[in-house]
């Protein structure tokens, strides 16, 4: 299918010309039962040209009302997120988060925090120690509650009609980032997200993923289809077809990974959340 | 309001009717502006009781195409997930993962591991070492995107009157867990999903949440709001009243955390990643 034909797809298509546009294969034999919220989940493309147009009034406390009401582990609920929409503030974030533009264009940028800081604080009104801070699980179960947070929040934003995009670039410099926004120890930007009406004029498509079969596995995992090669091959180039994508994934993942300069400083993390204040125990 | 009334709040509910069971007190004065999206989300419980039923066909195959529909930091699709049926797997499972009885009920037990696997068998192929995957960045991006993933596959599931529970207790025992489902090196369970219709007999009601001022700042990162004491005690006597909670949060974040012991072997997370494969980075 042509690529202007992927950019129209939205939670208003069908399940099978959704799975359709999302592997550029036929669905399964057996149907896919009717869900408008599997829908407007498969019809998410990371938007990065905004329209100046504010938020509706009530969506951001909807959004977060519905991250609040992801699961959370042991109901720790070891996250915040900060709402900039200052323009300057988000210019200033812009330049820390490798100098993307759409920060600085789309009206709201919200940034998602993991938070152990109000957990010590409980801890110490309470007269306790809380050893338990000072374990990476602790500080991986707030990695998971962050993110659940935030794909509900993304998940309701959408619903509305508005786009987004993750912004991992928040970790290249998360000590910026936290002077810059006010964070307290114990507290770690993981992800920024830039949130508004997607620019019609620059419509986009929806990105092509890895067959189903590659990420799936029934009973245990298995090594053949996780890395089978003729999959790869017609999955890079279905990307490198795509508008979406241009270029094969196996060289994109190259490019990533293959040196660590194109990280942007993000190797430096260890270090970067040491400052921060995270103790994550020692293997 | 009664327990029973907030057990009955569903997808249906108004979305006022939602905020009031999830935080306990009045809707902000601004309408919250309509979306079957998220109220279905807003209507989220963990569900521990299971009916024995089967799941529908073609809902996982949609879960799965919705999970994969999430972001990806740099499309790098750093996941998997294993969909173990067999009820002799699941017996052992639930064993492994802190005896808990509804993996070996439900139907269905979901793992989401993440998997730098596949990204260094890309690699490989190309001719290519990856040092990139030796950072904590990389494993940390990997986590995020298993997260989104697991999140929006929880939100399909609900959306076809399906249950679900997170399972963090993966993570007590990786290295079993890895034995048992035949994981590769370079990836982790990271948490466990069981997935089928709730038992109508043992309804479970909407858990409250911290006040959304707690969680949400403004700009910058609010201390005196994120640890309002007010507003602390106002929570542990809500969630104490509830059926959901019944017990002072301030409380249950001190039995979580004042004592290593009551991590259940997750405190021993860095040197199971170690032995997995995993290589973190140095600070």
């Amino acid at each position: 299918m042509s690529d202007s034909t992927v950019s129209s797809f939205s939670a208003q298509s069908s399940m099978n010309a959704l799975w359709q546009a999302r592997y550029g294969t036929k669905p399964p034999a057996q149907p896919l039962p009717e869900s408008p919220v599997a829908r407007s989940l498969m019809a998410h493309r990371s938007v990065r040209h905004f329209s100046p147009a504010p938020l509706p009034e009530g969506v951001v406390e909807a959004a977060i009302a519905a991250a609040q009401s992801a699961s959370s582990s042991c109901n720790l609920q070891a996250w915040s997120v900060i709402a900039v929409r200052d323009p300057a503030r988000r210019a200033r974030l812009a330049r820390i988060a490798g100098d993307q533009a759409f920060i600085a264009q789309a009206p709201l940028f919200l940034v998602w925090v993991v938070d152990l800081s109000r957990l010590e604080h409980v801890g110490h009104a309470q007269g306790h120690a809380l050893p338990g801070l000072d374990c990476l699980d602790t500080f991986l179960g707030g990695v998971v509650d962050t993110a659940l947070a935030g794909q509900n929040a993304a998940a309701t934003f959408e619903s509305y009609g508005l786009g987004l995009v993750y912004v991992g670039a928040v970790r290249n410099q998360p000590e910026a980032i936290a002077a810059a926004l006010g964070l307290p120890p114990r507290t770690v930007a993981l992800f920024g997200m830039s949130v508004g009406y997607p620019d019609r004029a620059r419509p986009t498509p929806i990105k092509p993923r890895l067959p189903q079969a590659m990420v799936l596995h029934e009973e245990r995992y298995n090594p053949a289809t996780a890395t089978d090669e003729a999959s790869i091959n017609a999955y890079d180039a279905l990307l490198a077809a795509s508008r979406a994508g241009g270029k094969a994934w196996s060289a994109s993942v190259v490019a990533r990974l293959g040196d660590v300069s194109a990280l942007h400083g993000r190797e430096q993390l260890p270090a970067a959340l040491h400052a921060l204040g995270f103790v994550l125990g020692k293997a």
